[in-house]
């Protein structure tokens, strides 16, 4: 499917028009919706750092593409955080939901510098690449750290 | 985090440039990440449908929302079936990897029409949006009959 390269113009939005409450039939349908979401970003982002770390040869077009993967799909899993899906299968703490306001605001770090990121990689310079990427593993961690359960 | 609307330009190849065996750690790792590019397709195609058949109110912003991120999501899962990734936690049926021309080109079909619904969903006409949502069911449960292990 090489052929099929396909340059799509993707207007996100991080919150949807309908209601959060609307958007899923389930509890556990958020919870995996967000789960594959930062499973996508995890993929993503560990190719970014193989190439960052040099543990495989810097390719631009992978890291273009890369990083414009991760920059569309960093913008999901926050809008699939919605109340009642604070138990179950998840490594939410409950702190999502009693200090909303930092957590959107470590979310929305962490999709700033995903943008920059992405910015960076589109140079095909490796060394704009590598503190962009750092600022990224950065703010993932800082929102993980505060918010998610150890395993 | 209504005021992060985030419009990203996103070229997304459909096979990256590194070698597909170096792209996943673990074959489950590839079946997770397909898992989880279809389950996000699932839930945007779901909302649009909800629309479609009339079950929640026709919201035009929304509608183009999710067929951005629907198109968007399914350049991602048909990179993930690699070689030794028909075993395991897996409903894809072995024929995937025995007729791939003819998988490759289901997936095609749906990506394509997908395109299609993301161009009437920016016009924000329901009447040229039903047809195209029709069209892509069709492709997805055309890809589903042939390539999927019914549950």
């Amino acid at each position: 499917m090489n052929h099929l390269l396909v340059a799509a113009a993707v207007a996100v939005g991080i919150t949807a028009a309908l209601p959060a409450a609307a958007q899923f039939q389930k509890p556990e349908d958020a919870i995996r919706y967000r789960q594959s979401a930062m499973f996508l970003q995890n993929t993503h982002a560990g190719r970014i750092g193989a190439m960052v770390n040099g543990r495989v040869p810097f390719d631009a077009k992978a890291m273009a593409e890369n990083a414009a993967v991760l920059e569309a799909v960093i913008q999901l899993p926050f809008a699939a955080f919605i109340d009642g899906t604070d138990k179950g299968n998840t490594r939410a703490k409950p702190e999502i939901w009693r200090e909303r306001d930092k957590f959107n605001a470590a979310a929305a770090k962490a999709q700033e510098e995903v943008a920059k990121l992405n910015v960076a990689a589109k140079t095909g310079n490796l060394e704009q690449i590598k503190p962009a990427f750092g600022a990224v593993g950065q703010a993932c961690k800082a929102c993980h750290d505060d918010y998610q359960k150890p395993l």
